[in-house]
């Protein structure tokens, strides 16, 4: 009898579910809202009900699943399958997600959290095939990275390492929303781009950011700073060499720490592409050392939308 | 017959061979300058002699060895045993260092960067012992580090993972040995200390550092800002606490990114004791996140003086 498997993706705002093939290949998916504000035991209900909904949708039984992968932010613990308050999901306290979902389905079930989970992904299904040393890095509302050592997601001691969105790059710089100041997440995150570009268009309002956006300040975004930019506006191409500054400057520090081959940046850097990546390459060439500088690609991710889904799958295949 | 191991340390200034039993124990060592400037050539040969040396001095053979450990200066392939000019060998260009012992002795051979033997060492014998995550970091003339994960070295793509004394914290910053400005190892390494300690004498003369260093501003050195501020000297103990926040932002990152159980920091911090590690530690717990924070242990590495014979002995016991 052929066997399935379920990855499940839970963000603050989106679930979804979906069954693949053991190649990979995703079947059918559901997506729900978390609607997180109703609490943890609402969420893994829902949950329950979007894997039975997924798997009926293509007419398969709960004993045709092999394995459930999650995807999950964290701070959680993949051994023993508990997820502690997510920043996205506040009112998550110690919630043994693996526990449930393994007495619930019968099945093998393994939690990781989402930087490192599509960091896997990345690895196994996208631009970090080939590579034994991979870092994968998202950049959108959040900036945070998975290390794939040798075909292992790396952990630490605790399933926090890869936290280098809250390296701290200026000690009395902006606020971020980890409580600190200056981490570089504070600083080139989207919402933290489009913090900047607001701030920088109140000063100098003739850009074309600002048409982008529908006129009004409060609403330009990242998109509209990578889109004004690749048109040629000048603020936005002085805003995008800012971002790539520290972003350098943050890769550089973790390049000299973890030495990987490849760094894979998402969501942003995908967008913007080389007008980005570019002078974040000559940067981290200027403030990385010599030897693990020379070692380094720093290229965008390349699953793009697809990466939530293959995430929490790719923990099972 | 009974077995035996040679440990190699190279230095920039000292070169150091033993002899150990296949338990650690050190039976014997010799000790020679390096006299780098005769080339790699004569450096190389010296060796090979201080070898037999110290075998004929504990009555052993070449063919009682059973394999070699050399610690050497950074950047070296371990796979293929090649260093590549480190620091404080500026002509050593592509040296087959591994193949030439190879040879000569017709053991294996093992080779790793300083920081890391010494960081395997701690581990393995010292105030490492037990954890799975590890951190050793050196302080005196540089600081740099090793990573061992789950009983393994942590090399990274090209054997340059744990550099974290050049990461940059400030960008415009004093100028750091490798070219960059504002690394961690140019602000807070034994020399970077004297010369803040050295700049804040000119202002300020009254002070017990002047006093140990024999009256002599150029002759202060971080032993003596370390001695005066256990003393009560307020200047040294200011300069302790400039030091103790730049370490802890720069652990507060690699915690952040690396996610160990222990790091344990050498020479100065042992020298220096809680009066440097204590506000090392209040910064870290401010500047990394929460779960990582709580996980790591900061404390004063455990082998002092006999890490360089235990570094290159542990790689290959």
């Amino acid at each position: 009898m052929t066997q399935y498997l379920v990855g499940i993706d839970i963000g603050g705002t989106k679930l979804a579910t979906v069954v693949a093939d053991n190649n990979g290949t995703i079947l059918h998916k559901v997506r729900q809202p978390t609607e997180a504000g109703y609490g943890s035991d609402y969420v893994v209900s829902k949950l329950i009900k979007m894997v039975d909904q997924t798997l009926a949708l293509v007419e398969i039984s709960r004993s045709q699943i092999s394995a459930i992968g999650i995807s999950c932010g964290g701070p959680l613990d993949t051994k023993t399958g508990i997820v502690y308050s997510p920043p996205n999901l506040p009112d998550w306290d110690a919630v043994p997600l693996k526990k449930i979902l393994t007495t619930e389905f019968q099945v093998p079930t393994v939690i990781e959290n989402d930087a490192n989970a599509s960091a896997y992904a990345e690895w196994k299904f996208g631009g970090g095939q080939g590579y034994d040393e991979v870092v994968f890095m998202t950049m959108s509302t959040g900036i945070g990275a998975g290390i794939v050592s040798k075909g292992q997601i790396y952990h630490g001691a605790s399933d926090c390492a890869g936290e280098v969105g809250h390296q701290i790059l200026i000690p009395n710089g902006p606020l971020c929303g980890c409580g600190n100041r200056g981490c570089l997440e504070a600083i080139c995150s989207g919402p933290a781009i489009a913090r900047r570009a607001q701030e920088a268009i109140q000063k100098q309002p003739e850009t074309e950011m600002l048409k982008l956006a529908g006129g009004k300040i409060t609403a330009v975004k990242s998109e509209h700073v990578v889109a004004a930019a690749q048109n040629g506006d000048l603020l936005a191409f002085d805003l995008i060499h800012q971002t790539a500054f520290y972003m350098g400057w943050g890769i550089a520090n973790l390049v000299n720490i973890v030495n990987p081959e490849v760094v894979l940046i998402g969501t942003i850097a995908v967008a913007a592409g080389d007008l980005l990546l570019d002078p974040i390459r000559r940067t981290v060439q200027q403030m990385a050392m010599t030897r693990p500088a020379q070692t380094v690609r720093i290229l965008p991710a390349k699953l793009g939308d697809r990466i939530g889904d293959l995430a929490s799958i790719s923990l099972v295949i």
